[in-house]
């Protein structure tokens, strides 16, 4: 049961074109379709004391953990991750499957 | 439209009971109605290169950027919020409308 999440958090170095890391990873997540779910977010508020200087936040869903590794070591993924990985100043990327606690999951 | 998130990376201090901290957060969802969901999940893949060290995510969603503000300035959030950040070593807190992406959000 549940999902499995794939975020990411990100720091771009100056002059990086966000709008174009998007665009790629749309184009990425319309290609694999163990992605069940991509979203992306930017912080609104700036209080760098929360942020610690993180601007953005990217988050695929799988349906499992062999969906995620499946998509990790597809060579499409690895391809991205080269260039999104050089776009970095900073980045924290977790792994996990999500608990959801409200409203509570249905009994199954 | 949209779904507004509250999203905290966690690293918490030696000695914590997380299981204690997820109590405490599953007790202040409950009772703010402006929390319509409250998930969390802990990293399994433990990659610190990609990690650097966080182990758990939290993240509550809101209706509007006005339902998390509101819970935000609530006293029962200021009260926890300030036990939380006396146990944690590393936080990053960002606050963000969630762009859908895929499956492509309906016409609305």
């Amino acid at each position: 049961m549940g999902e499995f999440k794939h975020l990411c958090m990100a720091k771009f170095k100056e002059g990086v074109v966000v709008d174009d890391i998007i665009q790629e990873l749309t184009k990425l997540a319309a290609e694999l379709d163990t992605v069940k779910y991509f979203g992306w977010g930017k912080d609104v508020l700036n209080q760098e004391a929360l942020t610690q200087g993180f601007t953005h936040v990217f988050v695929m869903t799988f349906a499992s953990a062999e969906d995620l590794a499946a998509c990790m070591s597809h060579e499409k993924h690895s391809a991205f991750a080269a260039t999104f990985m050089a776009a970095l100043d900073k980045v924290v990327v977790m792994d996990f499957p999500l608990v959801f606690v409200k409203p509570a999951p249905p009994l199954a």
